[in-house]
């Protein structure tokens, strides 16, 4: 008998699929850029494919909540609810770089159960699920064995990401790190459960950008807290560190606060 | 009756065709990373791509000049003289990351008059030749028409390649533009040449990194020169501005130039 972990990757694959072929429609076509009041850019193919998916939700499960990137929430006090963010990385979509996804989190009473990224124009697609492990196609993922910062690669999306304070305490551990490399969106977390990179630390994301990460993260055997290593949720403020061990991620936990403290001496 | 273009064309794929099975071969297998003296990595795969490279070259072309990211040059006294990175972008190569590229750059007279780059992850080929345009695949690319900073992309490989002054001057010019991106590599170039990006200013480049991007920039209508407006050559500084227009890269010289004199001032 199936589980509900089970039915519900079905729907998720199934949310894919009719997102998949939009994304490539559009990829390199003349589009129109619009500015969202954070000056991030959105464009017509981001919200076509999050009203694809919402309609395969709402057909398949439709006593989920759901809250998706452009088009706002819906029963978010439900115990099943789905985030999705219909192109991560539409800064790379909108310059014709392939490092864009999908993303799809569940959540179980407010803590992710699951977590898929798909890729549309690399054809790679990462699924996580709670105890039952990570998959990348039909692989098993599981994360490198590193465990101090100085042997780490360290990802980031942009700089431009970290604000005052944030800055210097990226600047500080991503220096420490043996390469520190831009450019990411949420491909670089796929690539960190996949054992290729050590560490991830971002800001200023939201919920619809990590949520659908921590599964694929913590079953490949990482781990993905915010900057306090506190679990991510929906009311987390959108700093994100995930490494590919316990004992990485507990560096790099103490590296923030180190640098936090001598910022506030 | 072949051109000699015609023909250095032809082995440029030959020796392509020989590169991208050794990438492919080992992207994401376990590599031992080595440090050269600049702190970047290089592995097997950069050397042995650049070995079968030259073998292709030696056999075809054995008059003819080269000089190789990772085995040194020879006979660049030469008319025709070729320029290859075997992999550009060696840490997207040893983060899993497919934006790496294999560049290869024809100079006659110590001009690029061709320039092929092949991404052999993403099934990608840019071949850019002299007074014959610029073709991805079997597409003939041309840049956009953006000719102002405020409506440009700009992207650069990393915001650490620009040290001392250049550091001022890039962040003075990135923050006109209406985006900044990182982590292109050679990748931006080929965007640039498609229309998909606007501007990319670099430092810290070496010849088999940007010599190779010449023609394809410049045959589909863009315009790359070093930050003071001069051909990029051998003997060029590493500091490197490509634009879709004529008129974009030159507010990009002004905007360069402008940063520098408030700095010595």
């Amino acid at each position: 008998m199936k589980t509900t972990l089970d039915i519900c990757a079905d729907v998720g694959l199934q949310m894919l699929a009719a997102a998949r072929p939009i994304a490539r429609q559009y990829f390199r076509a003349p589009l129109t850029v619009e500015r969202k009041s954070d000056h991030s850019p959105v464009t017509v193919a981001d919200r076509t494919i999050e009203t694809a998916m919402k309609a395969v939700l709402s057909r398949q499960l439709p006593d989920h909540g759901i809250l998706g990137e452009e088009h706002g929430a819906t029963a978010l006090d439900t115990r099943y609810v789905w985030v999705i963010d219909p192109i991560d990385g539409t800064k790379s979509f909108i310059s014709g770089m392939p490092l864009f996804g999908t993303l799809i989190a569940l959540l179980d009473h407010g803590q992710p159960i699951m977590g898929i990224m798909d890729m549309p124009m690399l054809g790679e697609c990462w699924i996580g699920r709670k105890d039952l492990g990570t998959l990348l196609g039909r692989e098993r993922c599981s994360t490198r064995q590193t465990t101090a910062l100085k042997d780490a690669i360290l990802f980031a999306t942009s700089p431009d990401q970290f604000k005052g304070d944030d800055a210097d305490i990226f600047d500080a551990i991503s220096r420490t790190c043996v390469d520190r490399r831009f450019g990411g969106d949420c491909y670089s977390y796929g690539l960190l459960a996949s054992g290729h990179v050590d560490l991830i630390v971002e800001a200023d994301l939201q919920p619809y950008d990590f949520l659908p990460l921590v599964t694929i993260v913590s079953e490949a055997g990482g781990r993905i807290t915010d900057w306090d290593g506190n679990a991510l949720s929906l009311a987390s403020d959108g700093r994100v560190v995930a490494a590919a061990t316990a004992q990485l991620h507990a560096e790099a936990l103490d590296h923030i606060a180190k640098t936090r403290r001598q910022n506030v001496a």
